[in-house]
């Protein structure tokens, strides 16, 4: 039996602030350290192993990771890092409150900039501060593929070629793999394996820090995915990522 | 111009504790997650970038480099980590007191196992439960590999064949390379570079978290070495080093 864990990074600073991240390099709260490391314990005593992990180039998605090996004594595994597992890009609404957003624009158009699958924000200025263009972490990257803004769809488009040329085939050679990334890059991966539509994509909310477990068999088959997680305790996780959007 | 820093560790419980480590697991002190993170504002402060990190497969390495990048906002470049970066394996005397090990075997025979070049302590019995050959991480590690003990001179013989082959080459494809390792297996960096004499390297004492910076013009010809430290600061850190094994 052969095994992919999926985990979403804990709670950042922006999250905390409920301000649209997207490729913003924002680091984790106090509490997502918290959740990081207690996610490592909960897969250490579930019996749970890696012989490789993934992550992006983004600082909350790493030291999740860096803190879930941590916490597993696995600090020494392999770990190799994608700008295509970062967050989906939020355009111009990268940095702004989503509560604001939310009473400037509405709670519908908020909605559908955060949770339509084919429908993206204006695109962030070139000279914002932030522009992942100026960044140097994304020199080698070309500059037709660095995003300015991206719908769910394009976060998809480039998320699954890294996942079919990188993190699948190497359930080949591992048994048990870690992909740590972000809600939006995460549901690209569940909707390529569990075959969710356009539609339906929108309304599956992945807690944080909650490990998420696809087993496939020899042939890598997928043979069930469940969360690792208390029940109570994922549907409160779950209910407060979907309510993130609302004005309040 | 090229660079390659080395960075040995902040401190660990067992420093704290004035114990024998070697291979043995243990994890940072509250104060070495502190000093990593000082190196690495540090090492941005003074405008320098890595391309590429490497470091051992023990914990308090991992977690050093983890905090120096992640002060430098480089947690997203690759990090390579390899058993041969391992600290010496100090045999026998893994998880012994210091000060009581030089009470009971004296000042001199402590300094000959601590610092001689070639005299190594009895091994570490196979049935402690921190020997290396019970360990997973090493499972991929051919068994003759493994140390059960070493004077420095084998350790530096397992550190070169990486530092031959994956390190130093590097430098033709990376301007600005980070090694984070441990006291010993940085003195076998140290002294290839410098060309020290096996009687000499024993006296060479590396302080811990502080930027040793090597430079290497275009043909990879080394230039200078520097600490990255205010002097004062770093003449207390490698007197606190070299006063280690005392009896007290």
């Amino acid at each position: 039996m052969k095994r992919i864990v999926l985990i979403r990074h804990g709670e950042s600073q922006w999250n905390k602030e409920n301000r649209f991240t997207g490729w913003t390099n924002v680091d984790l709260s106090e509490k997502g350290v918290q959740e990081a490391f207690e996610a490592g314990k909960t897969l250490k005593a579930a019996g749970f192993t890696f012989e490789i992990a993934y992550t992006s180039y983004l600082k909350r998605a790493v030291k999740t990771l860096n803190n879930v090996l941590d916490a597993m004594d696995l600090d020494w595994i392999p770990v190799k890092k994608s700008w295509r597992l970062n967050e989906k890009h939020y355009g111009m609404l990268q940095g702004l409150n989503k509560a604001e957003t939310a009473q400037k624009y509405g709670d519908e158009q908020v909605k559908i900039w955060r949770r339509s699958f084919d429908v993206a924000p204006g695109n962030l200025p070139e000279d914002d501060p932030n522009s992942a263009t100026r960044d140097p972490r994304y020199a080698l990257v070309p500059d037709q593929y660095i995003p300015r803004t991206e719908a769910l769809k394009q976060c998809i488009e480039r998320v699954m070629p890294y996942w079919e040329c990188e993190i699948f085939p190497s359930l080949k050679e591992h048994d048990n793999i870690v992909v740590v990334a972000h809600g939006n890059s995460l549901r690209g991966v569940v909707k390529h394996l569990k075959g969710i539509s356009d539609a339906d994509i929108v309304g599956l909310n992945i807690p944080t820090a909650t490990p998420y477990v696809f087993e496939f068999d020899d042939d890598l088959n997928m043979v069930r995915d469940y969360y690792l997680a208390d029940p109570e305790e994922l549907r409160r996780k779950q209910e407060a990522v979907a309510n993130q959007g609302k004005a309040k």
